[in-house]
């Protein structure tokens, strides 16, 4: 069994936090283009970013975007993208892309009938229809949508799993990394990624984690982490296993998250996130800024004339005021989830590029300890952000 | 009773089709930019056009958009839109802005409590809390809302009103006229456009124009049509009618239409448009082209790699293909309304500048002739295209 070629995918480190921190500051190349990292990718779930035509989303500085599987898959069909051009075309995005394995989503959010040890039978929850998702089955989705960094089928317990189950599935995920990596067709142009499990148990992350390496991914994803084991516990699982994967390839923590996990996670040494946040919350009126959440259907904001937020210079701030958005959102129109998305958006990718600048000037660990993003966790966005992570 | 200053508004004629037809190709400006005629404004009901933001509204060429009195007079107020800066910073639209009266949407939205010579009372159909419109709050909610043009409080009777009631609404609409004027309180900076109405009565449509061109608007409108009279009556109305108006001022035709109205309009003279067909039917996954209506629901679309409409040179065109808009649809993606919505008003654009390409050419008459577009009438629309002007 070998690995995949790692010529699609080439990853440049520029700078490290060491021996502060395990940040570092680097650029990942694919055969459409190239992103810089520590990177946020928005999520598209069913092939959009919710609202937001490709051009904004580009203006956003955003220079990944994710696509799921799961639902590509079930609706509108991989081979109807595939006829289409390619998930690219399909998307109207001509730069990077990376699609999820549906692993997650069979996981969390399907109605699973069986899981056995060749793969996950489940219903459909678009019309019932029974569906059987396997490591080899993933691959050749991923393989019809063409993205440019593709992942393994692993199984996803939840926080709560007791360690047997933990155990069972590191054993499962890792005999299908390898089955991924054999019905991988198309490695000179999609970089398969390996994903770490092992729920809370470090040893178990360890094991995990070595077994991968030993496989020669392209890049590792840390998987099974925010599902709700809280952000002490991720952290220490983080701390003990980003340093344990390849320095020489790019490090993806999965559906991650609130600033202040994205910070953290950075300081371990991760290099790529997403998230469902920036716009899930969007269309709720939930609109990040540096001081916290606002919520813009309050009615303090009615004759509110200045932008979401000040000094943010996304196309929703530099245009419109608080008091129309909130207009927007009372009259159902669609402009007003659009335009928080797109600040939120814009959020999360200049936060990115002030991390990237701390670690280039040597300057994350003080810059974590001082900028009130470093701060923004769950308590004050409320349950908005929680949940599966596809939209 | 004395007419608005003419000082906010120029109208310069630059070409006419006389004698085979009455077009004539000009331009607009106002204290906010230029437009040039003939003129398609899309319709931004409560604030947007809806689901597209500002900068893709003027890339389909889009000079000049209308919003709705009656709507944002309702919610949320007009002077919340006063707070905010005004319409053009509430709408984030720097061009010109036209608001209607409210008029037609009280009399076809509105639950009406009374008609009376004063106004109309009626029920708002937000909170059911009744309102009172009359000619003199008309202009002071469109003077607080700060458009470039302003419309004057009309009377619209249904198309199947009695010959008394229309004789009735018309002197109403006179009267209400001059109330106009004299409640007008920003003439220096918006233009008031009177409206003629009088159903299909050709007499009384002639005595209407000649008494308001008696007032000296600085600009005049046709109301009172595409209401259901059929396309023969609102063309003998147009034929008869338009030329009465000034030369030295532009007209305007309301709620029209199908590319097959506007052109026949055009011919009878008439310089400035609106219409909710492009944006209503873009929700409803039909779009406009050459051809007639493309339905993207449609199965034959599933795979059809091709844009909306080929030889289109708008955004959606440009970038997507006729199966991912579908797929949108049928995900429930908002990009799908966005994206045929975009696709429809850049149609009636081009649409609009080949009318005055054609006039400044001096082959208006023959291009109607021969063009498609000129046919596209509600047949080969559907009832999508039928209802009140406003979204």
């Amino acid at each position: 069994m070998t690995a995949p070629s790692a010529a699609p995918l080439r990853y440049e480190l520029f700078a490290s936090d060491a021996p502060r921190t395990h940040a570092r500051l680097g650029r990942v190349t694919t055969r459409h283009g190239s992103f810089e990292t520590p990177a946020f990718m928005p999520v598209g779930t069913q092939g959009t970013i919710k609202g937001v035509l490709p051009d904004h989303v580009a203006a956003t500085g955003s220079q990944i975007i994710l696509a799921n599987t799961y639902h590509l898959m079930l609706r509108p069909g991989e081979k109807v993208v595939a006829a289409l051009g390619d998930l690219h075309r399909f998307m109207a995005w001509p730069g990077p892309i990376l699609t999820d394995s549906g692993g997650f989503q069979v996981f969390s959010l399907a109605d699973i009938n069986r899981i056995a040890d060749d793969g996950v039978t489940f219903k459909s929850h678009i019309d019932g229809s029974v569906v059987h998702l396997t490591p080899v089955r993933s691959i050749q989705v991923q393989n019809d949508l063409g993205a440019d960094i593709i992942m393994a089928f692993d199984e996803c317990p939840p926080a709560d799993a007791p360690p047997e189950y933990q155990r069972t599935a590191v054993e499962r995920t890792l005999r299908w990394a390898e089955q991924c990596i054999a019905a991988h067709a198309r490695p000179a142009d999609q970089s398969l990624f390996g994903i770490v499990q092992g729920g809370t148990d470090l040893d178990l992350r360890e094991k995990c984690a070595q077994k991968l390496m030993a496989m020669d991914f392209p890049g590792y994803a840390v998987g099974g982490l925010a599902v709700g084991e809280g952000f002490e516990a991720t952290q220490s699982v983080l701390e003990s296993v980003t340093p344990l994967l390849s320095a020489q390839k790019p490090r993806y923590l999965m559906g991650v998250g609130f600033p202040r996990d994205i910070v953290a996670a950075v300081g371990s040494g991760i290099d790529m996130f997403d998230c469902v946040l920036p716009t899930r919350n969007g269309r709720n009126a939930y609109a990040f800024t540096h001081q916290g959440p606002l919520r813009l259907r309050n009615s303090q904001f009615i004759s509110d004339d200045s932008p979401i937020e000040p000094g943010c210079d996304c196309y929703a701030c530099r245009h419109f005021t608080r008091g129309a958005v909130r207009h927007f959102f009372f009259a159902g129109e669609m402009l007003g989830p659009v335009l928080v998305s797109v600040h939120n958006i814009r959020f999360f990718q200049r936060l990115m590029a002030d991390i990237r600048r701390a670690i280039g000037e040597g300057l994350f660990d003080q810059w974590r300890r001082t900028d009130p993003r470093a701060l923004l966790g769950p308590r004050e966005v409320s349950a908005e952000g929680k949940g599966p992570r596809a939209e």
